[in-house]
């Protein structure tokens, strides 16, 4: 459930917050995204992911994880990297990756 | 501009990763977020953001600083503060927040 705010336990743990402009059609994007979303649900060390894109493009999908060897592992997976491949050279104009360690947090979240 | 990838510096620097799910109808929402957005473009420390909403309501903005000192400093605000309290009272069913220290970032991002 990306479109729900992520139930991630207390810090530290790390954030992927992934930037990226989309091109124009959809081209098999809006699947392999579903499915990558699956699919990062079930790796080692995985802890939530939330997700949202403007209507002119923007995306932002931030995955939180319990280690940098999660994200490592994640990024390395065979039907993944060719998600990335493809990604690179067809579904975004542009895209911006940030590894952050999440030191502290706070709010509201309904369960 | 929200809307489009962050131009940030060499990490490291911070990020705050604020989701939220809105409450139904504009409500003043829409002009103070805006007005938010400009406002902290003009604090010390600050180095970009992003934004981005679902239809359904998720809302997903990053903003990117220099230090905690330039995130305590833009919490503190006191414009910035009023509008917390209504966004608590009036425009955020939930609403989450993490502090993030950015280690490391790469991507493709046209200038």
């Amino acid at each position: 459930m990306a479109n729900m705010i992520a139930q991630t336990p207390e810090p530290p743990y790390y954030a992927v917050i992934f930037t990226s402009l989309r091109t124009e059609g959809d081209r098999g994007y809006g699947s392999t995204a579903e499915r990558m979303i699956e699919l990062a649900s079930q790796q080692p060390g995985f802890l939530g992911v939330e997700s949202a894109r403007t209507m002119d493009g923007l995306g932002i999908t931030v995955s939180y994880w319990a280690s940098e060897d999660a994200i490592a592992g994640w990024k390395a997976h065979s039907e993944h990297k060719l998600a990335q491949e493809t990604g690179q050279r067809v579904w975004y104009a542009d895209y911006f990756l940030r590894i952050a360690r999440v030191e502290r947090d706070y709010g509201k979240r309904s369960v």
